[in-house]
């Protein structure tokens, strides 16, 4: 549902070649009639794109024919859609920040208003299967976590974990794609304004931040407030973090290559590249992978941390059909590699 | 001398504007017998480029006929020119990192060899005017400051001079545009690897860090060691650096405004955005200016600065031609407004 | 008078460092009253913009205020101002299309209404200083040529006018940056949708056709019909034009370079690159120039012609200041170099 | 054999996800003993790609292992290589130009030298699917065409077969992304040197002509004779052929449509866009489709053909994969789509 935006045209492509998903339907109030081969020029070879179209179908008739049902519509819409859906049986994925925060207070604090449907902030798993796997599997409904919380997350589980990193100390820089503004019409987002430009945005409070903390402090069992700046930079996709930590005060020898290894050596889209290699957007885009490098700074003693993903795939609709995989009880990687 | 770069390319346009200049040679030994204008088309219309030929002057003929030398050389090769022109008499200002470092043991910790000329690296001003303007008027040698120095070095030069911020906390993540490389003919700077690519290079410790912790020092009365990582981002001109520091724990209201306004209110390059507006490259591309702006987060105690440059005219070609202006009695403008 | 849009920005920009131009107004109805310098951060240095505020003063009031005005409006709305501006004596440089085309019954054809003031075509001086030098000199209203009728009328005129080509066969292949859209808010100009694209549009009749084939009548004195693809690429400033032509059927010898020495030899803005070198938008984006090459191929008889301007400034704003300064009596170059 | 380039990566990269080839092994001597995955960190998950290393096995080794072998050589190489490949009885699939040509004396004319392996030129079919499918099938030695001839021949082909155009006013606009020129270390190719510029080059006799000619040829059963202009703009992948034709003066009325669907309508990897849309780089870059739209021009009885490849794909290792899938009896689309 919301099929018009960029998460919602990734999803359309990454469900009509997956090999297990049959789409039924794809909705978009404004594009509604018109065949998706012809508003998603790239499908226009794709049989199914050249017959079936954009509807307008509300959440309850989506309910009745879908077992599983993307949601890739604006925060707050996402929500007043999820409960019927729900109520028809159907599961859901939300790929808006609707049900990523637990806290209707801290959502009130980051969004500005009241949780349109906070009786649901329970019910929803947090859609990152290399922290939630087995949660996901269950799921009703999944709250698909944000491209750069995926980017952050990721790399500082497991040193937040075992408390490896002194917690008060986690600074993160980021560089985004444009395209992580979505289908936006904004004079911000023209070529012309973006191109040859870089500039920080979203000083000091970005939304994202929320979802980073409340995640972490699960990880951590305690309050963490980390910092973080997200810059955006001319490509078209692919999300950089640069996460900086002071190792632990209490940690005499650590081998991150060790904990990273033990954590992720069997995640089937974390590439770890060690202490060799610096991750570069230009070798995940277009992928599901997270790529993951660090470097300990004997001079600062601090651990840098680095990641590479996708912003509309990792970031957002390829780990949202990883989710998928999960829930239906398919090879995690179907459709994905 | 070495004008074939894109620092020596953009001296030559910014002279050849210049109303108080008279460029009487441009050398380059593997262009020499060319005319300016044959290799730099943007300067086709002009008379001096069409009649200038690139020559092969060695530095006892150029101390001979110019006043004034810049030496857009490579790191090692402006030392070695260096030393004959000042016993010429010519004044110098050398665009490499070559007498930047006063210290001949940093010099060989961060540049792998030892300095080829340490005699000289107590005569050498650093070439940031906001900092050293009264010296650079009557140097005889000037070492003109790194882009990232010169991007990092500005917003925080108040800051830790006041002593407002715990110097054991700064932090800097720098983008830079591509010519940042300058016109070196490697693979990884080939289009298809930059454009659509943003990478993290230079982990954790990049040649730059080795001036930038000098000039801290020397501002803070204290040794500084900073956490530095640079991105190369698919621009061609332009760095952002985001520069995190704690609030000394001393300081209980402190006021950037009032600290940058006092600082550099009267900087004729320097503009400050203040707490509304942030820096984006595409301002200050073509210019000399540098933008700062600030911002307080309460959620983390911590004061953050972010700066813009063109990293070949504020960062390197323009930066020079003001200290020239300053070192000739020149309105210290002049040429470059 | 409309100056929020890139034309607008660029007049502004150019007026503000002109020499002999005092900028007394720069009208937007959407921006009045705020500083030009906080809507042009590139201006944030400029004294003159740092006090002058975007106004929304009519016609009446810009025309008693101002001895020349510049129209940087919609189509449409430029003739709706330009009365009684030049009623209250101001001389007009208009930037719109709206006093291009000659004939009523043209304008109707290629821009789908009626002609809003009629009266006014045969007062307007097409703004072209390469061609109607001298009539712009005393013209009370010019029609400042759009960016592409610009790059492939000063090419073709010296071949037309002397009967060198065969007329018939006049075909343009045009690549444009991104800006030449205007500071539209369109999805078409998105960054995402612009980067990593290119792409034919306007085919097979682009408005600018119109004023192509009328200057070529009136330089061949005959009517000619004229083929045109611009296509779009992703760059913010600059246009390739590639214009291909018959030699004339009883032209014997003919010497391009000796025709274009003959017709711009003099020409302050013309550069001709030759048999030697080819154009590149990267040699003329920031200036007023247009930079001309040939080649004739011996295998098609046919002459090939290659422009490149900046569609900001020679295909818009700097050809306007330049016809200003032929208006004025100032040196035709003052502001521009 | 000759993996490291452009599309030696991209046929490693087809290949391996190729659900019925085994690759044996990728030859470079410049990388031989390094592990595909180092080099091409995009395929760092892949399992073959962390075993196989790159190898420096001769022609006749490779003979041995392999069924069919891919050159990826500079010209002039990959013919030395072909002889022994085909006398040890492999299939060769040759992305150089060394036998495209059938006519050595045209091969001397466009590439300045004697053709190395003479004898062998009448042995290869060209390997474009669209023309000679059947040829293909049975082929030993397939010469794939270049990325331009293949943008411009499909969509001229149906036309010139019919002689529904006059062959004498074939004229061809191209624009290329960079990664056309390969990863060739040179510095017209880096990012500060080709980003934010268009520009022209190889006017007016480019090497591609002749085969686009020779191809023509065979088409009409006429010679002829065509214009091509090439232009480098700054996107990775794609091309733009905008086709300039005048229709046959015998020729009373023209469906181009009935035309193009009568010779296209059952290809997989050409998609027929019609007189609605316009081609798009950006809707085919990393796919091996041909998007084709035209345009009749009632004012100039023109006939104008636009297409867009990506020229990694079907303008080159996705063409010679279906070519492979056609020697092999495969479905011609295996993983392909």
């Amino acid at each position: 549902m919301g099929a018009s935006g960029y998460t919602g045209e990734e999803l359309v492509r990454i469900l009509l070649a997956h090999p297990n998903v049959d789409l039924v339907a794809a909705t978009s109030r404004q594009l509604a009639g018109k065949l998706l081969a012809d508003v998603f020029p790239r499908l226009a070879h794709d049989k199914k794109a050249t017959s079936l179209k954009f509807s307008d179908w509300d959440a309850k008739q989506i309910g009745r024919e879908a077992n599983i049902v993307f949601l890739a519509l604006p925060h707050g819409l996402a929500s007043e859609f999820a409960k019927p859906l729900l109520s028809a049986g159907a599961r859901v994925l939300d790929l808006s920040a609707d049900f990523r925060i637990k806290s209707a207070d801290v959502y009130r604090d980051f969004y500005g208003h009241e949780h349109p449907a906070p009786d649901l902030l329970g019910r929803s798993v947090y859609g990152l299967p290399e922290i939630y796997r087995d949660q996901i599997r269950d799921a009703q409904l999944v709250a698909c976590p944000g491209c750069y919380p995926t980017s952050i997350l990721i790399p500082l589980r497991p040193l937040v974990r075992r408390k490896a990193i002194d917690r008060s100390t986690i600074l993160v820089a980021s560089m985004s794609g444009v395209s992580g503004a979505g289908r936006k019409v904004e004079a911000d987002y023209l070529f012309s304004e973006c191109n040859e430009s870089v500039r920080p945005y979203g000083v000091p409070k970005h939304r994202h931040l929320s979802e980073i903390e409340q995640e972490l402090l699960i990880l951590a069992d305690e309050k963490v407030v980390i910092q973080f700046t997200p810059h955006l930079v001319p490509v078209n996709r692919g999300i950089i973090s640069t996460i900086y930590t002071t190792i632990a005060s209490n940690v005499v020898n650590i081998d991150p290559a060790v904990i990273f290894n033990g954590a992720y050596g069997e995640e089937p889209f974390v590439r770890l590249l060690g202490e060799n290699r610096l991750p570069d957007t230009k070798h995940v885009v277009g992928t599901n992978f997270i790529d993951v490098a660090w470097r300990i700074d004997k001079r600062t003693h601090r651990l840098v941390l680095m990641s590479a993903i996708d912003n509309i795939v990792k970031g957002a609709s390829g780990q949202a059909v990883q989710c998928m995989n999960l829930m239906l009880g398919l090879p995690e990687t179907a459709g994905l590699i």
